[in-house]
């Protein structure tokens, strides 16, 4: 196979990729990039073998040399890895083609194709996941920019979506940010831990390369700047398990933050908008639609679907899979392309984001109080214990709710309630800002914890 | 966006695609294929609203005589997707400049994306079903005629991986054909009776098109030749669903009949072997591996994970769903590919199938007739019970694996056995050829089904 | 080991039941409904046996009298079935010793563990499936009811949880309804044409039971109701496949009516509320939590990973599983548990629903008119094209939006429309009640179907 | 609801557990581990309260010592939890009755159902990881037995089920020692850093402890031996998704190695063996299953689906989800069992392994050399070119696999072989037992970090 002419430096986005591979990452998982990773890894073997003495460092320049992903025509490896089963074997040939003798003869010396492919895999990983971590980074950003400015602005708390007690929008924020930084610790931690090469030669044994092995293998982590590993994973699939499930968790998180959005944005709601050029619809022209917030959800429920793939296909036979190596492919780039999209919608759309104290103040109002009940029934229950006071107070609640009187005057003709406590304190205790707890506690907590974060990464 | 130049009728390999997306599945759904699905709808539409009265037939012409995807940059629409969330809004604009006034005007009336989406994706898939039905069809065949040479093969059943009683490599070939001619009437029910058209306007109540929306529907998919749905089915995700698990169970079928292969395939058991171009190693020259077996499985194991993210998406919240319906348009596609891919995989691997029979005999002879054990417990269990019996047997058994003898000789001097069974019987119920109960009775109605099946597809 | 002499007849429910294993379903899977399907079939298997001569009428008789659940000590059972990998074989031996001689002998005759097993879980199935139609049934017969009540009532349509465009609330209602029916249909086909018998012995060739295998399956299935197959599918699990497939179809739908609930329920939407027992918080009085649609969200959310369970266990080796087949015993069972709880609280769910027509007209008249903007675009369309006309519109709408003006007002006051459409028929354009388009239509159709079925049933 | 008289002290297992609910895990998760998990919570709530100078000592001390699993009556508790959608509500309501007055009065103080759920939960993982763990550790050991038992002992390895070139079985059981070691410390580590204890109140804000809430918390975790967390995590779901990926990940560990062991124990590769009580089969007395692999297996292949559910249900709306907390009881509690049971039976598998080094050697010689092709293909590969001397060996492997003569016979009379290696060297190369490469030091490798483990563990 003779290497491509073409020399278009991209990958064009397929035809649902504008909303389910948004972000840089699909670049980091395209074809080419793929291409790329293994030629790195054969130039990176060579030049292992070269610091081992295997081969000549002149050998290992030439097969770097030709290690040039636009040199090489995808579409035909793609269709000449059907015959072995993978496309480092026509890969191999065209290399050791393009190289020529005498350096031709030491291409992907020792390995075997799963060594590369794997290899690859982690490369192209740690590529990705950098894209990943800077667009969950700028959402994080967001996210504390959010939980500061709106320390104070009091917004309903919903359980079950139903109104249940005040809370602040930074406090919302705040649990949002605390989920970011969360996950990026994860996945920074797995980037930096567990994304190892592998090299083992046909069985894991390294027999072809004599005693020199274990140092070609160090060697190798040490040029592509990936973890050595002290055994051969070609069949120890817990690296990709982990980066899967590393990303399943990022997916998740992702998805609690756009699902608030999303309910935030309703008409009914309004308390937030995207704020962006987009989310018209094609027949209604009024529509204000959440669109970063929807396709990030979009995205994110790819995820469990394809770390459950990745799990179950953890079962490899012997020294070498019988389909499960395989089954990895598709998953672990697909996780890696939808949550990265997932990423960057979630970015655009915290970037983004509206919000609309005034719904949020007329929101909380809507109850006439119901949603003080509770503080009522706390100060009740140190006079009454806690269940009468409940069930009082309850009873108080469905009165209001059906009437549609305000609360505090459903209470104040209750005569135990009259008789401790006065109308004034009655008032105060159904003022939301001091029914807040220690949410302002927890937000300085969140961003406390997030710079002390973000100087750490410097 | 100007209707793109490219006239390239294909859409090429991936870099993966040689083993994950082999088969005409492939070019099925590929993004072009769905461009052109996505017009044909527009074109119907058209068509069916000139039916109606609605436009006039030189109106629906114009539209039709612009639906034609090679016309279409691909890449402009995917890009252009992310705006509005989907990649119907660009492609109707590209669509109307293309038709120009005063046609263009009519392009996509009465329609909203999701209509166009839905029912494109019923298209594809019709499409994409027909051929994976024909690699089905060609896998049960090859399965058929094995059934039908092996009819009287000898080879080990066995459970857990243990030999357990002889049965027929026929039965084995028809328990295959079975399975695949289930799927096959499964697949080809829900490409008939559930693949249908939708239409129902922004809400699904095809306010815009007046009194005429339901006429609407019904001649649209008589346009498409799709079913007419008697409700409009956006929010109601009955049908990508059950196509899901079709898909899903047919993938399961084949991961069975791959798994087997692979088995009897292994160096120990040699009783199969793929006859093909391909299953070399990088760098093992003597290994035939079952390259096209391993890849069916590896395809096959990508269908669970697609199925249950189809699933978890069915919840659609009110009239569209804010991202349920979006997570749709990959595992969808994904397991047309992939279990498209599989059956190619399986239709090449059952077609380039060789037999040792010779091996299937060596190995039957493995165990010195332990594997006859039950037809001595049964026509013991008549004399002395079921449970005596069994205990008996057993331990003969236990000191035949122990010392290596045959099972006949350690049987004839239990003194219980001696009395009841003389040397000839014993030899007689030591014949794996006569304890293959109803095996043919089986072969014979895996085969007569499979040609009913056939004369009525004619 | 001895009959059990406990006689109680029930299970209680386990810690989390309550809320995970509502309605009959729960009984309809227990352990003891368990150990009676075995025994059913251990019953069963005897009369089939005796109907094709092979034990005598008395031996059959004996062997089902002895196969009463209550007898069996199911936690010693259930401890026993470690040894030999599955619970049949101490049930085999418990079942033997409890006919006694000379009865005995013939327990169990010809069959092997999965045969009993795969019958027995397809008895249980065929329960639970009439259980959970049950409430599926009564499900529908709320949406009909509440179809037909709400035939006229508006309420605003939503996209991506966006008011669209108006809809009646009998339409959303019919939505549910057909796709409730749908599952109903699908289920009940499953129920009536998949859940067959299993009966090949031990390697599937019936080897012990001479000529009369075929007979006796067939004998089989017509005892215990269920279908004959026409090979043995020990290894080919598209039956257990199929039924899964459908469930999780089923809590699709039951997760997408149960979502609209808890969206309508929303403090700020309240256009419905469960008005049932229950739904209080433990903290806060005031709350009207719809319990049965959270639950019932909870209990459809299992189903997707237990359908992926069941379809990833399809590959089973050979003549049987090493694993694979134990391994669909839970997913299975906990199909049918969860997903008959969802149905069950969905059942209460819609029979409690309280419907708040004010609170729906209020909600339409949140955006001043936005709503009908398409209805708008549409009748300006015939004067300007679609495209200026939604152009048009769309900046009035944004106008609107940010002034807070009717949208009437607004489009007065642009002069292309003052010249096209006068005053009184903007205001009819902007009334929701004309512009349903084919809502009626739509929900006579779920209508007529629903009750066609329910004749049809009978 | 007053609390059971009944005082049995262990739950009974059930039908499946024997197989499905394999060791200690099965107690740890059981409804009356989870209801004195609860329990704990709440009593360490009411010390953590004390601590704070909220109640006094004397009446935290009374809620302390009403709470004991067994005077309450779980399926009443499991009945009852149908109202309010949780179990903590009646357990709260029975425990606060048990306590009586005065101390009654502050059972639950300022805690929410879902703190307290929350928290058990983590209590509940805490321990079960302990018995998983420590069956983990077993198997890993009897993994490092048999690593340095056979670090010399050859056989062949194998990719795609083919036999490939020679390994050591200490090679292979290092393997599976070094991935048992890597899922344990994962495990560990997450046992350690992530299980913490949730209390944020209603909402999260924990608005009914005043100033004291924080320091709650922190109290709640001392005396639970938990983690305190920073921020309340009610709606951030990555500690139940970070433990249930890494009980993923253990999962698909055991099934790989239980895949092996089920494969080498194959009849027609006999390696090894299963030496325990079971096994037996109800109709095949001479079967020798290998039934602790196949059920660790069976018990495996449940996680995938479980983690998938967790994953998808971490969408959390708001301060409390509507139902996505309710839908990970069910898939958090299976796999840790469910995982439990596949640790206890690998352990059981592992421990019982009988290793036949005569079959191992035998089965390296099937095919006459091949095995060694790739060594041949080294060493002329230093004169010839790799690619020259991969062809030359191929077609000699192929002429051998036809002929049946031994490789060293075909190689012999190949001119070119024949002129670069002279038989002696031919003879040398085709030995096994020379061309393990690294094998050893990697063993060195996995035993030298399970033995730093242990130490550091002490």
């Amino acid at each position: 196979m003779p290497p491509s002419s073409s020399t278009s430096d991209a990958s064009p986005p397929g035809l649902f990729d504008g909303v389910l591979a948004r972000g840089r990452v699909r670049e980091d998982v395209s074809d080419r990039a793929w291409v790329q990773a293994m030629l790195d890894v054969e130039a990176a073997l060579a030049a292992a073998e070269a610091r081992a003495g295997l081969i000549s460092a002149e050998d290992a320049e030439a097969i770097r040399s030709g290690c040039r992903a636009e040199r090489f025509d995808v579409p035909a490896l793609g269709a000449a890895a059907a015959a072995g089963g993978n496309p480092v074997i026509p890969l191999v040939r065209a290399l050791t083609d393009a190289v020529g003798e005498p350096a031709g003869h030491h291409v992907h010396k020792g390995a075997t194709s799963q060594d590369v492919l794997d290899s690859a895999a982690m490369l192209v990983a740690h590529r990705a996941l950098g894209s990943l971590l800077d667009d969950l980074g700028a959402a994080a950003a967001s996210a504390a920019r959010l939980a500061e400015t709106h320390r104070h602005t009091l917004v309903a708390g919903r359980t079950l979506l139903q109104q249940a007690l005040p809370v602040t929008f930074g406090f919302k924020a705040a649990g949002w940010l605390v989920a970011l930084d969360e996950v990026r610790d994860r996945l920074a931690d797995v980037r930096r831990r567990r994304l190892a090469v592998q090299l083992g030669g046909a069985v894991g044994t390294l027999a072809s390369l004599g005693e020199a092995g274990p140092q070609v293998v160090s060697y190798l982590a040490d040029e592509l700047g990936l973890s050595e590993p002290a055994f051969p994973w070609h069949t120890i699939r817990t690296r990709p398990a982990e980066l899967a499930g590393a990303l399943g968790e990022a997916a998740g998180v992702i998805a609690k933050v756009a699902a608030d959005v999303v309910l935030l944005a309703q008409t009914e709601v309004g308390e937030v908008a995207e704020d962006r050029a987009g989310g018209g619809s094609s027949t209604l022209p009024h529509k204000r639609n959440p669109i970063a917030a929807v396709s990030a959800s979009a995205c994110a429920a790819q995820a469990p679907g394809h770390v459950a793939t990745v799990l179950a296909a953890m079962a490899h036979e012997h020294e070498r899979a019988a389909g499960s190596w395989h089954a990895e492919w598709g998953p672990s780039r697909e996780l890696l392309r939808s949550t990265g999209a997932a990423a960057a919608w979630l970015r655009e759309c915290l970037d983004s984001l509206r919000v609309d104290e005034r719904r949020m103040r007329d929101n909380l109002g809507l109850t006439g109080g119901l949603l003080l009940a509770e503080r009522v029934t706390s100060e009740l229950a140190g006079h009454l214990g806690r269940l009468p006071a409940h069930d009082l107070v309850t009873d108080a609640c469905r009165r209001a709710s059906r009437t549609g009187r305000p609360l505090a005057d459903e209470l104040g003709e209750v005569p135990e309630v009259a008789a401790l406590v006065d109308p004034a304190r009655l008032r105060e205790l159904l003022d939301p800002a001091g029914w807040v707890g220690s949410a302002a506690t927890f937000v300085d907590r969140a961003l406390d914890r997030h710079r002390a974060r973000k100087e750490e990464d410097v």
